[in-house]
């Protein structure tokens, strides 16, 4: 068979992990010099390809590569930017085979969430559409693990295994704190429709009295009374309260606690700020001392304490992405499946990118505690393997060494293109 | 000579590493059979002696004191309580006397900061003033680094290191996203009067360009227009910028930009964070998307990513204390000498501890970058040894495995007190 140049690109918002799929493409197209001559990366996603802003992976070396294993963040940039179909934005997909065409690009792989699933289910219809011959694969990632299909999504056990620890470690925190100061910890946690993060904080403890004793998700409507009783039942019974609360938390008519007013490229809501308001009602009702934290980027991006689980996912996924494309499988994507549970067993399945894209996957409402406030045993069942294993970067001068790439530009064959 | 008993206390806000301490002076104690008979711990810091409210640390296992060395909080509870001075209450040191008496207590270990290092030194004169023979020893503890006469203070070599990791992981997702969503990140960091804390942010990065972009210091007077054209030419030369701001943070007038009575940055009353705040400014005066984290407790409670140098120094001062006390060498407290920069090598010294109570040590002029926005080379050469090495603690089921202590109580010989 003869041998064509292979496009990665990483989509929306980035995970500890992602450059671990990222690493599992590129030594997979390695291992196929026969079909694939060269991988070309996006620089910041799909805008990369139309705007043929390409990186020459080639150029940097083995040990760079192996090392983004264990480097957060998006090596080669990512984007929030969403195609239009076919119909409406003929232009953009004729670019986008112009660019493909003039680097012999005839693998796609597209790593990303929900929405960028949706991207990459497009482009997988260029050689139907128009003609052009191209496998477009779709890596899976996100931690959100909203993503259908697939057991679990890459990026979102290492995010569990810092909330569950971080809830952990600051409830000690507040428990040798709270008989002077203290008595309310809130700890703020992503996760804009579905409360998987949140529910991850809960793995923190599990006997009586044992904290969180307060999950807040976006999929229980909230009933500031409701959580106040509970908020005092456990301060009078313990001595102080952790509540690990989802940044969708929101009230009965869907308005979001606390709702920025800024919305993102998606038209989705930009939240935040969850826990110092729901810190303010604790006081003004209960007049409590309080302490809030809001980990944002640093429960995505701590790849310090990833879960060796997830990273090996990650890295299978990437792999197997390109063992697809080899056999010429357009529009699918790799998934996770849970094989056994005790012990823990799972291997990647192909999953039609058709029935993955716009789709998101909620909390089964059997994995929420019948108040409302805490998670069950199915819930515990199916998160605890996700988090299992430490998976440690090497450290050089105190602090995690990360892969340091060239970023080496392709030499643009092509006209510019507006977006 | 004879045999008496031990007090061991835990005072104020507790770190990752204070049960390190607490290992160090258990484990030492034992070594002392002779001298030392039993450990009672007080619950809840110096509330434990004056309540009479003891826990028979014999009853615990080896393993389970060994477990202290990775266990973050404060295992026996701490307090934020202040003795006032012997003259103004002389009923509460006659009721520690008391307490002593009754439990054969001599030997006095109070494990905390600058206030209870001022609580250590009033009951340090129980044997001078009122005659009852007492060796009280301070062991240093602070995230925030500000007791003087100690090179540095063990707990702030964790936090350090947790935040160093925390902004270069952050910086890295950030970095990846900022083509097309946020350009600006902040993340708001222990340290209300001293800017240790924010400055081990800026070790995450020191090349040309290299986030983190701004540090800003409770030492420097904040002026909102030069911080925001530092983040303008950030965002323009870099495409993001990322932020580490004190708690501390304030106005040339002494104002707290928390407390300044700005709305943060969904609008809504400010509740007490600087990142909000501050974020909220970057939106309204450049129009920037933003994310901002808060660590708060995470930060001080983050003993899967502790500095191993932390760790050993903290084990190192309890040990340090009970040799004092062995020695009769009253009113002192184990300061960490640095012998040698390079290799950094330390030792464990003797400081008087009326030279210690009372006094914080602030970030020497020389370490702030003339700009004030960022560390000098001086800076840098004090903070990194502080951050070497790692020191993981063990993982049972995914999380940390911590110590589960069975906090016996002494039985009660004395009346009831009222603090």
């Amino acid at each position: 068979m003869a041998q064509h140049n292979a496009f990665y690109a990483q989509s929306g918002g980035v995970t500890a992990v992602i450059n671990a799929s990222a690493c599992g493409v590129i030594e997979a197209c390695k291992r196929h010099p026969d079909r694939i001559g060269k991988v070309y990366a996006g620089h910041n996603g799909i805008i990369g390809a139309l705007t043929e802003d390409l990186i020459d992976v080639s150029q940097e070396s083995d040990e760079t590569i192996t090392a983004l294993r264990h480097t957060p963040g998006g090596a080669f940039g990512s984007c929030r930017y969403k195609l239009k179909d076919i119909e409406t934005h003929r232009t953009q997909y004729e670019r986008l085979i112009e660019v493909f065409r003039a680097h012999d690009i005839r693998y796609f792989f597209y790593n990303g969430g929900g929405d960028s699933a949706d991207t990459c289910l497009k482009v997988s219809q260029l050689s139907e559409k128009l003609g052009y011959p191209l496998t477009a694969i779709h890596v899976p990632k996100t931690v959100d693990n909203d993503l259908p299909i697939t057991d679990n999504s890459p990026g979102f056990g290492s995010v569990a295994k810092y909330i569950a620890t971080s809830t952990l470690e600051a409830s000690l925190d507040i428990a040798s704190m709270c008989a002077t100061s203290t008595k309310v910890f809130v700890l703020e946690v992503m996760g804009r429709h579905a409360g998987w993060i949140a529910a991850a904080g809960a793995l923190a403890g599990n006997g009586e009295g044992e904290p969180p004793h307060l999950v807040i998700f976006p999929e229980v409507a909230f009933d500031r009374a409701r959580v106040m009783d509970r908020v005092e039942e456990a301060v009078q019974k313990y001595g102080y309260c952790v509540i690990v609360v989802s940044e969708g938390a929101r009230y009965e008519d869907g308005t979001f606690l606390a709702d920025s007013g800024n919305t993102d490229a998606f038209g989705h809501r930009q939240l935040g700020g969850v826990a110092p308001t729901l810190a303010g009602m604790v006081k003004q009702d209960l007049g409590y001392k309080y302490h809030w934290a809001v980990a944002d980027y640093l429960q995505r991006a701590a790849r310090h304490l990833a879960s060796r689980t997830d990273v090996e996912q990650a890295y299978a996924v990437g792999e197997k992405a390109v063992e697809l494309a080899i056999e010429g499988k357009n529009s699918m994507m790799p998934a996770i499946k849970r094989v056994s549970e005790t012990p823990y067993e799972w291997r990647i399945e192909a999953a039609p990118l058709a029935e993955v894209a716009n789709r998101e996957k909620f909390m089964p409402a059997e994995y929420i505690r019948e108040d409302g406030f805490g998670i069950t045993d199915a819930c515990r069942q199916y998160l605890l393997p996700l988090i299992q294993g430490e998976d440690y970067p090497p450290y050089e001068n105190g602090l995690p060494k990360v892969a340091r790439l060239k970023l080496a530009k392709v030499e643009r064959k092509l006209e510019e293109f507006k977006l």
